[in-house]
């Protein structure tokens, strides 16, 4: 096995990540010493991935206690209100960004009534920190152990977008199960969605994939179906930004194509993420607010570009794949298969 | 209205062609005034697209005529047969090439001793080559009649690759429809697929829409399926490689993932091409051979590479849409909708 990768952590006062939007040609390292840098390579997408984004948000509000210059604890909590609600808006469709903000500000609320002033608030608030990211650690691993038994003896997995280690702190979600396959020494075969117009797939899952020595094979997002058709996928593994309460699955755009061509062809389509992903607060998909980015990342590449002058482009982020096409969602509690309301409940609430 | 698009043309003594190896950014015009000039543009691919070669290839011949120093008419049907052998080699596959240099050389030869000498001749010949251009346009335009009607009121249609005015004289096969309705003042708005791994999508259609006037978006291959479940599309249009006898539809790699998604909504699905594409010897798509390109031109865009070094990746340039997926399929003859076997025989052999 190779060694684990590494996507965000704290080193000596900073949060370091790896500035995704170098890869797979460079592997340089983002420091960000305030939380204007935190926020930046949030938005800019240096960092990306729910649960990537999450870990990074909650050392971008650890790192905010520790630099404010908040005399008392009423002070820090005024600061760290601030900071929560301009990291919150880098990012609006990603749940797990708020989330983590949250959880950090909660700990401040509870904790603050107890500490010996602000600097040891900070302290706690690091340590908080720190938790999301062993748990998030664990939390894929979690999801490898209960989704490797559902890859089909074939084990030939088309996925789209990095829901790998890049995503998370180091090991994956919808690459997890896959990791665990492969970990257990069974043959494994990913096809890789490019996935324009960020190119998430042929930059970083084919990289962290070859990195691991996982066999791959580079596909553009429109040979999918000719390799469903062709009956070379056993199943589709992908990751989400947001799964509501019936099931419907926000994530990056090509997501639902996808989804669609495996039905059409009979080939199971799984989710794959973590519980801090569901949001039950919303009843179904079409609720979910769809981020559409700058047509510039269309019409360029690499700062090339590549379609003529003052012409048009859209550029919706993500798209929602209805419950109806999702044969199971593989989380770190266990995988629920319909009717999903219920069972999303259950490891939800962990009940 | 814009002025017509013009891919290749006869211009004082020279073959004109549009050098679509610089576009979207440059629009610059190739000035052919020998055969071996004519014979690169058609190699290197400065004109492509089976009938637009077809024009420039009797072009070819007929700037070959006129330039020869033939004294007589015999040396100059040698001096063609020549250029004949010289043009079709340049791509061995295209069978419009050697249809076109074939159908100047019979005109030659038929009206070799009736002509008072060479000039006589070459002139007559230029006629021939006016001829294979202005049939080509008027196929174009009866697609564009036929299929204009078929666009719902909504106007919205999407594409994918470029079968436009660049693949052709100048009027387009699949874009004929678009650009006949636009000319009838109705609201016409086209998503332009970009279509990986070649951009033709990006490079050529968005470019020839532009330059017409007509409104266009320009979309990831994978936002197709996002842009009809957002009620966006009113129907598909799109080209062909090659039509076999049941209806079975070869055509660029992610034609058949949107033939999938198009049904999963409930939009109409249509294959605009000459009948020229049809190929009766073929009983269904599964004989059609699918050409395996390199896979440097996945791993690459618009030159630069964006896997990792060392990814496989894989390139089958084309897919084949299977006849049930297929509301019609519109020709210079008319449009031919289920049962498919007798309407494309009806329409190829012209009963």
């Amino acid at each position: 096995m190779s060694e684990e990768l590494r996507t965000v952590w704290w080193e000596q006062g900073a949060v370091c990540l790896i500035d995704q939007l170098r890869l797979p040609h460079e592997q340089l390292v983002v420091r960000c010493e305030d939380v204007a840098t935190v926020a930046k390579a949030i938005k800019t997408m240096q960092v990306r991935g729910a649960p990537a984004i999450g870990c990074t948000a909650a050392y971008g509000m650890a790192l905010a206690a520790l630099v404010s210059p908040a005399a008392d604890v009423v002070a820090l909590l005024a600061d760290l209100e601030t900071a929560k609600v301009f990291l919150d808006s880098q990012r609006p469709t990603a749940v797990n960004l708020a989330w983590a903000t949250e959880r950090v500000l909660a700990k401040a609320r509870q904790l603050g009534p107890e500490v010996d002033g602000p600097r040891a608030l900070a302290e706690a608030l690091l340590e908080e920190a720190h938790a999301v990211l062993t748990e998030d650690l664990a939390m894929c691993h979690a999801i490898g152990d209960h989704g490797a038994p559902l890859i089909p003896a074939g084990g030939r997995v088309l996925t789209h977008c990095n829901a790998g280690g890049l995503a998370t702190a180091g090991y994956g979600t919808a690459l997890a199960p896959m990791r665990s396959a492969f970990a257990q020494g069974r043959s494994i075969h990913v096809w890789v969605d490019e996935t324009r117009p960020f190119l998430q797939g042929a930059r970083l899952t084919a990289w962290e994939l070859h990195q691991s020595g996982i066999p791959l094979t580079l596909i553009t997002d429109n040979m999918a179906g000719y390799m469903m058709k062709s009956g070379k996928v056993d199943c589709v593994i992908v990751g989400a930004d947001r799964i509501v309460a019936n099931g419907d699955t926000a994530n990056k755009i090509g997501t639902y194509s996808l989804a669609i061509l495996a039905r059409f062809h009979g080939i199971p389509f799984y989710v794959a993420a973590p519980t801090s992903t569901i949001d039950l607060s919303m009843e179904h998909g079409d609720l979910i607010p769809i981020e559409e980015r700058s047509s510039d990342e269309v019409t360029h590449l690499a700062g090339q570009l590549i379609a003529p002058v003052g012409v048009n482009a859209a550029h919706p982020a993500f798209d929602v794949t209805p419950a109806e096409l999702i044969t199971g969602i593989i989380t770190e509690r266990g995988v629920v298969t319909p009717p999903f309301v219920p069972g999303l409940r259950r490891v939800k609430e962990g009940a």
